[in-house]
């Protein structure tokens, strides 16, 4: 199967009401005056990190990642569970979850910690799962952009492509914005009252918010130019290339945000596509987020 | 880093006060009037289940597995979410995931689905995290048995190992116990008000018992003759084997046990070893488990 179809495969199966997670990187979950909201992700070898990379920003991006969509739903952490296979490089994957624990003030709950494959030849593979209390209810979700609303992004977009391709080419520039993501949360915290729709682009904003309009049914009109970008030179893979975490949500019109952010376009009925970029229609998702995975 | 390692480097973390997950498989959380438990487990091709094993019982154990955590604790499970490597097997995957889901009637909350490594050729891993509410607090741990506590085990032991032996030996008896072990919810809920100590022996009775004393910082005295066996001729195998996720529990004494259960042993205070079985001291764990995984 791929996870398209496993995903689907998965909806006969008893699921929680506040099972987005299939679909929406989260579930939300009562519990008395309470809703929990949970995150999981998983990391492979080969796939989400390489063999060699430093262990610590693999355990600096496997929390941040999941704060990341804490922060989406306007949730204040209160605690991670890891899932950890043994391998080379285990004293700087604690340092660096020490880093990235100690940095969001957030606790290890607990976990499991098992052994490789007895061959040696399996790859690594990590999981973790975030554990929050949303601020405020309903939760923020991706489906909820009004007609009419006001979109906006928070941060400057492509840092982390910049910080990708100077690990890669080994500039010596600083690359802290893709090993070390850091996630919205106090932005999340401070928006989940107001926003009408929210989600974290890590696939890259296009992508993102072509989701988002699907979600909503509802078009997305953006303006490229709108947008803050990190290299003037390539706004347009700025646009496309995800792992930056920052927040995309909307607002009623007349709305103030009350973070750092920037307007970038405004939700429309939805017309002929999802998504219309400087007025052209974006029909297909296909190829929509830059390919860097 | 080996485990032990591993575990001892996170103590140095920021970690929560309920998290015990570290030593004692479970987390507890406070939220509010509520108190959560939580419980991950990973499971690695190669050293958890065999490539070529029917994935529809590996779906079921890793489901049980940390049901049974749960049910240690006394906890009403609210959901599961799964993080999952896709490989072969995903369809009678997502069939055993339904039957255990269903059978518990606990609910899938979300999860992440990934691709393998790109080569093919790292074996598969998963990880589930179940998620609790306390039926009583405080929540049961490993430490709490007191001196004069009656030592209690539901249900009879052996049945995994004999179900594992029928499968690796094609015998076509009866390996359900192995394959599709069970989660004694009922018991641990009904359990939790009055338990001193409680735990599942997921490892084998007597590796188990062994850590129970140790972490209630007594002796516990247990006669190998009241161990309710599956095998009486291999008595011995059925005290060391793991796999049958009944529970091992402490009563004061007087104190009837409103669940099916044997009385085997009583809990004295600390003396020359953790365990006594038969009046014989066990000083040391190493080998008290039966080395089958």
């Amino acid at each position: 199967m791929n996870e398209t179809e496993f995903i689907a495969a998965l909806r006969h199966l008893p699921l929680h009401e506040g099972a987005r997670g299939l679909a929406d990187d989260v579930a939300v979950l009562s519990l008395g005056d309470h809703t929990l909201v949970i995150t999981h992700d998983m990391l492979v070898e080969g796939r989400h990190f390489l063999k060699g990379q430093d262990m610590a920003d693999v355990a600096w991006k496997l929390v941040a990642t999941n704060l990341s969509d804490l922060a989406a739903k306007g949730a204040e952490p209160l605690g991670v569970v890891l899932g950890y296979m043994l391998s080379a490089g285990d004293d700087a994957f604690v340092e660096g979850l020490d880093d990235v624990l100690s940095h969001y003030g957030v606790p290890l709950l607990g976990g499991d910690t098992v052994a490789g494959a007895p061959d040696g030849k399996g790859g690594q593979a990590m999981g973790l799962t975030a554990i929050g209390k949303a601020a405020h209810t309903p939760v923020p979700a991706r489906a909820g952009a009004r007609i009419g609303d006001a979109i906006f992004v928070t941060g400057v977009l492509g840092k982390a492509m910049l910080g990708f391709e100077a690990l890669r080419d080994g500039t010596g520039a600083d690359a802290t914005a893709y090993s070390r993501p850091m996630a919205r949360l106090a932005e999340g915290f401070d928006l989940a009252p107001l926003a009408t729709a929210m989600m974290d682009i890590s696939d890259g904003l296009l992508l993102d918010a072509f989701r988002m309009a699907e979600a909503s049914e509802a078009s997305f009109a953006i303006q490229g130019a709108d947008v803050p970008v990190a290299d003037e030179a390539r706004r347009d893979d700025c646009l496309r290339w995800g792992d930056d975490y920052e927040l995309l949500f909307t607002l009623p019109e007349g709305t103030f945000p009350p973070v750092q952010a920037t307007r970038i376009g405004a939700v429309e009925a939805r017309g002929f596509a999802p998504l219309f970029l400087d007025g052209e229609p974006i029909i297909n998702s296909d190829g929509l987020g830059y390919m860097h995975k």
